[in-house]
């Protein structure tokens, strides 16, 4: 839980962006929303677009100017699409999150996000510490304010995840089965290789790359024992089934 | 501009999180939308949440079914807020970035995402290569559909202005064969269905989870062209040494 971490929305217009900012927090583990003067709060839309995260509007903080909203904040980002007269120190999400993560239980970091038309006013940039800029495609550059949020609180999650982080698991996800063995494979392949030549797939006097190009097919998967078992089933299955129709018409030449 | 990579929107209920999806896309520089049967579509508000990306909805293609959606794509990516049955290929979506924006102009890459209420099936999420699943917190962790979009697109914005610096082939180096697309492996995966039967070893009136096995399988290595003709070959191969040995049995009975 980030729960050093401060939204705050400035002026804002659609009661409906203030429910999906509070359900894009929440998604993220944030809490902590104020509001400056918005222009409807509360309101039905912001209830309806937060999905649930009501707990957060309920206990949002409205106040009437910026300087209260962020008064106890050691540290301010201020979002900003646009270029300003006097150069700032601009991060993007990735670096927002590598500076204000490992804060957490020493300061307290608000970010600011502007009105849904014409974001932060140049004073209300100048009080902050660093601006931050989501690095969009310049013909068409600014976010829905719901997803501004949804994209630097990810990016907060990401490195909250990452601190914790051990060893990620193979495929990012913890498998059910172990994966197989070397000498598992090898067997595989061997099966696999009589069974083509079983099957007049496999000429063994011109075999040319197919084995090779199988091997690799599979080792890039990185097969777990099941996997393999199953793949063996299958080529028991095959020889099975050759065997039986030829001893079907072997009896009777 | 990521113009190889398509979004796909599975029975979206709201229009206005299509229009909002359409927004977040044309932030991070995409532009190929495609819809499954979606609810209500055209509609104001999915015009209205778009704020000013009219152009990507009216070029959005409206499909019937998932494959249509998907069948000229290479590598498919589901959206997955769950634990399934079996586990499968799990990334977050800087890795998905990782993976997908340096295929720009060789493969095709489709990133699904499911309703509002229950995101994707577990049939539809089968026919990915990999699962995506953006790391909220547990208690809360259903994105809004045009959030999710959101974070996705950025990171692979975020890869895009990153890799400007030169871009790292699928697997680490240039492969000699086009990757397979999603209709080949479909019909590879229909051939084998066929074939597992006709040997025995699939029973139609008891599937379990065989089929869901080796597509997990096959789609984890990402074949290529002539690996998915290796593996009808076998297939026909099998049929056939199965179907003259029958015959040469059936002759004699």
């Amino acid at each position: 839980m980030s729960d050093h971490i401060r939204i705050v929305l400035v002026n804002t217009t659609h009661p409906g962006n203030i429910g999906g900012v509070a359900r894009a927090m929440k998604n993220m583990g944030l809490s902590d929303l104020c509001l400056v003067s918005p222009k409807l709060f509360p309101h039905p839309d912001a209830e309806a677009r937060s999905s649930g995260a009501t707990d957060l509007l309920a206990s949002a903080r409205v106040v009437d100017s910026l300087d209260e909203a962020i008064a106890d904040c050691e540290l301010v980002f201020g979002t900003s699409a646009r270029e300003r007269h006097i150069p700032w120190p601009l991060v993007d999400p990735r670096e927002l999150a590598a500076i204000a993560a490992p804060l957490k239980g020493k300061s307290r970091v608000a970010i600011l996000f502007g009105r849904e038309d014409r974001g932060l006013t140049n004073e209300e940039l100048q009080r902050c510490h660093h601006h931050v800029h989501i690095p969009a495609v310049e013909s068409f550059s600014s976010l829905n304010i719901a997803a501004a949020v949804q994209v630097i609180t990810y990016e907060l999650r990401m490195a909250e995840v990452a601190a914790e982080a051990g060893s990620k698991p193979q495929w990012g996800t913890d498998w059910d089965i172990e994966l197989a063995e070397h000498r598992e494979l090898e067997l595989l392949f061997e099966h696999l290789e009589r069974t083509l030549i079983g099957i007049d797939f496999l000429d063994p006097d011109n075999p040319r790359q197919l084995m090779p190009r199988l091997r690799r097919l599979l080792q890039r998967a990185v097969p777990d024992k099941v996997e393999v078992n199953v793949l063996r089933g299958i080529l028991k299955a095959v020889e099975r089934k050759v065997e039986l129709q030829a001893s079907k018409g072997g009896n009777d030449v």
